[in-house]
């Protein structure tokens, strides 16, 4: 695979595209991907299970974003992680650095797909139980209450996913809408909107990853891991703490096992 | 002004750089300026009342943001707002726009000083009055609630804003802390936060702005016009729309004001 910058005064084609793996794929098949993961321990177990290599300086000076690329199956992968904050030193979660993160990853690899992969809290009320994979249907808002008239639907977004219905069988991975908010908690307002939302899952990127994915046009979905249990007893951050390894754990089998069934299809095929 | 994109793979110098006034002004002062503005409405008063040019495409095709550019006094000058959303029409509020938007901004323009203008709501309870100008001191958030240990202080963050005693009083600008959020409202818990963080005004976009000015260590401060009182009796929408007009006024006069006292000065100096 050729590591090298596309600028945005070309047109330039994808490195991932110069690495295709045949005619009938270039025609229809997804051949290269992108997964982005906020947190450093939620991707590392799987890179190196995948045996991606990280890419140095792959964003630029500035952006302290991480880029691990490989092949899989001979099709072009690559893992993007959010990095640490300079300032504070852990990882850099939430909406803003996942947009820019996720903006740089599409527009210089130009993915076929591309696939938010992490943790989420899970509402016991639509289904969802610890350790279940969730794929998006639609993703949302929950912490942007616009309220003006011609703000209000742009604060919620309505961010569509592609449809995975074989996906979802082959894998028994669960549909759902994932809402996402900068909080870790949630308070009575989140709530209001993630039932407004019909929220399956709560997590803390998917709508900003989604939302830099259309500008580019690439088509995406998020496949969380539910790590808690959102309308239960329990503290979002001690059932977090405690869920955290089995959730590495779901990722490293979820995520490859998604890779095998999506690689070489056409979208129209998930 | 050389109107070229500069890339990542280069440490291409700014096209702001080589049309600079004076080897006096490149040895010390500041000469060239980047003002990010979020929502159109607020910008092109100002805009048109500056002389600036838009230049087309200017962040390639995916990024829907505008760049105007020009001179003030033969010092560089852009403004960039955030453009519309395509899906749902209105201005692209909010954190995530206004970091990619500062982030291209930054890295195409690499400016001497970034400042974030627009419109705020003040606390009364800090000395705000609706028409107010505030500078700001730090720059936090009030609705990344991260209660895991680690994630608590990113998640509130502490931008620090350039200096400007001599600016304030020269202009009679008031000084505070800038507290950002997506709302446009405001519940208990970001409250809680606001008064934690001493906020003066409330915005939705300077904590965002300044992270990405920090990326590549351009220096920053947040101009707010107050639109609304925070702690007032009146909803929010109500006073923004109603006192929007005056907003624009004031930026169209404050704006100018501030370039005239900061151009040609060195940060040390403001």
């Amino acid at each position: 695979m050729a590591l090298r910058y596309s600028t945005r005064t070309q047109d330039s084609s994808s490195p991932f595209r110069s690495a295709s793996p045949s005619p009938q794929v270039i025609m229809k098949g997804i051949k290269s991907i992108v997964i982005t993961i906020a947190m450093e321990g939620e991707a590392m177990p799987l890179i190196t299970k995948l045996g991606l290599t990280q890419q140095s300086n792959y964003f630029g000076h500035a952006a302290p974003f991480h880029c691990f690329t490989g092949t899989y199956n001979n099709y072009n992968l690559a893992i993007v992680t959010n990095g640490k904050d300079r300032k504070f030193g852990c990882d850099n979660v939430g909406t803003v650095p996942a947009a820019l993160a996720t903006y740089l990853a599409v527009e210089q690899l130009k993915p076929d797909l591309l696939i938010n992969a992490g943790t989420a809290g899970g509402f016991e009320s639509k289904g969802m139980a610890i350790g279940d994979v969730l794929i998006s249907s639609t993703i949302h808002n929950h912490d942007r209450r616009m309220l003006l008239p011609i703000f209000v639907d742009y604060g919620v977004h309505n961010h569509k996913a592609v449809e995975t219905p074989r996906l979802r069988e082959a894998l028994k991975f669960k549909l759902g809408v994932v809402s996402t908010g900068n909080s870790l908690d949630h308070v009575e307002a989140d709530d209001a909107l993630m039932a407004a939302n019909d929220a399956s899952v709560k997590d803390m990127e998917a709508a900003a990853v989604a939302w830099a994915a259309e500008l580019y046009s690439v088509p995406y979905f998020a496949l969380k891991v539910v790590t808690d249990i959102v309308d239960g007893a329990h503290a979002t951050e001690e059932e977090f703490v405690a869920n955290f390894a089995m959730a590495q754990r779901r990722l490293q089998e979820a995520v490859p096992a998604t890779l095998d069934h999506v690689l070489g299809r056409s979208l129209e095929e998930l």
